[in-house]
């Protein structure tokens, strides 16, 4: 795996293009989930992480903290738009073979529940919902530790060829 | 304005209901951006601030950084989000009369360009779609310094007495 | 129950508020059902109608044709948005006790195969996601006659007592 | 312009891939709007048309009719979902040269104020927000004759070559 030999400090966690490409998203997901390569900056700087893998779904944990919160005592809704958007891409990334890239063209976040610091873990899971040749999409759930749906949420990539 | 007399330091930037309550939106958001009322403890984490607000309408602030990166050099869609949710749920708050509060039910966000820590200064103005007494709408526009649109959402919000 | 004494023909199918206000969401869908309440108009003008409902959950049947078509030949999406935000009003009002009603505020349709009139009949099938005092969140799927996936919704609904 | 020689009558307003890929999005619309082209089969179904398109922007317009409601005397969302995706893929197709194609894959509708068949004449008019080489995004917006917002939406395309 070919990686920049003196990454600048602060590009710590930023993935070369060409890396990207060599690999299929699966078994990018799956260097991330065994640290071969760096968590994301936006994961440290909020705190969360990818914790499964597999075709099709992808699952991140993470557990709100007053650092999240907006001005009312609950967690900002950016926050659980930061879990749910990567779980989803995830979950497409994950069904992409070598050579092949997305974007996150739009996502839909719909919040059911309040989280606060009091609510414990949460995991956020990314599931397909259909994945074509030029596009895809996937759905994503944000439970806290009993099961319980905090937010849902839906979302629309495009698919292209490095 | 009622304030808890000592509050815990981590708390510092989460307003209680009392003194939400006690201030039409306009007033609460105006505290905000003269600082009489301290920042959002998310705001802090993600680095960005409300600098405008009048009635149905709502102005952030923020710079692009690696911090805010994803795995592949360009900014985590969660960062726009919070950026939106924000300037789109002042909006709302804006048109509030003393007494009532609001609760963000879903927002969609749309990603049109991809932000880099080369983006500069952008800025994210949410403005109201409709106000009725148990609901509200609002759409959001991110913007960088030549006024070129990065993201657009819209929101939905439940809007209830205290 | 209070009707116009002289309904205009073009009025049969509406109901009016003090018979939806006198009856649980539940009872109203049920007697829709059984046709003890006429279609609604626009069931006629698409052609669908609901086949089941319980508490949360709710499903309409139809069948793509010829007249619901675009200019390219296929199914135009305003059809399938028609299907899929009925079937997920209906979950939302199959949870709402007498004397309650409901408004849907928003709904995203993501258009995941398209439909001609060789699909076959297809099925939209309403869940709930959440049910509070003042909103609810409901997702809708479309599916044709093996299962597969169609089309996929989300809504936000605000409740209020009549 | 190719046209099939004896198309089925119940295929008036269905379109051959070859027709559409000869001409550029503008010219197809312009067509329509001359009547040069037949009128798509939903909307002679739900009486709506288009009457204006220039590059990155299309206007449909119609009435709302006792024939578009819902049980409780209201348009039901479907009628106005479909004028909005109308309007917002027309100002995606008005942006596509010769050749090219388009899919939607999702769209968003906030419903604002209701319809009924006193509201009069409806125009939704859609605009392009961001239009790149592989996907698109548009905004729609449903007013009453006095300019007064009845409904917004978002959609995102997917752009092919034929």
């Amino acid at each position: 795996m070919k990686q920049k030999k003196m990454p600048e400090p602060e590009m710590n966690g930023i993935i070369d293009v060409e890396t990207m490409a060599s690999m299929s998203g699966l078994d990018y997901l799956e260097a991330m989930i065994r640290r071969d390569l760096p968590r994301m900056p936006i994961e440290k700087t909020l705190g969360f992480e990818i914790v499964e893998a597999r075709e099709g779904r992808a699952v991140f944990i993470s557990e709100p903290r007053t650092a999240h919160y907006n001005a009312i005592g609950t967690v900002h809704a950016g926050y659980t738009a930061t879990l749910l958007d990567s779980c989803m891409a995830c979950a497409v990334l994950s069904t992409l073979p070598k050579g092949t890239g997305f974007t996150t063209m739009e996502f839909k976040v719909s919040l059911l529940r309040p989280m606060t610091k009091d609510t414990g873990p949460v995991r956020a899971e990314g599931t397909i919902l259909s994945r074509g040749r030029r596009g895809a999409s996937a759905e994503g759930r944000l439970t806290d530790s009993r099961g319980k749906l905090i937010a849902h949420s839906t979302t629309t990539c495009l698919i292209f060829s490095f």
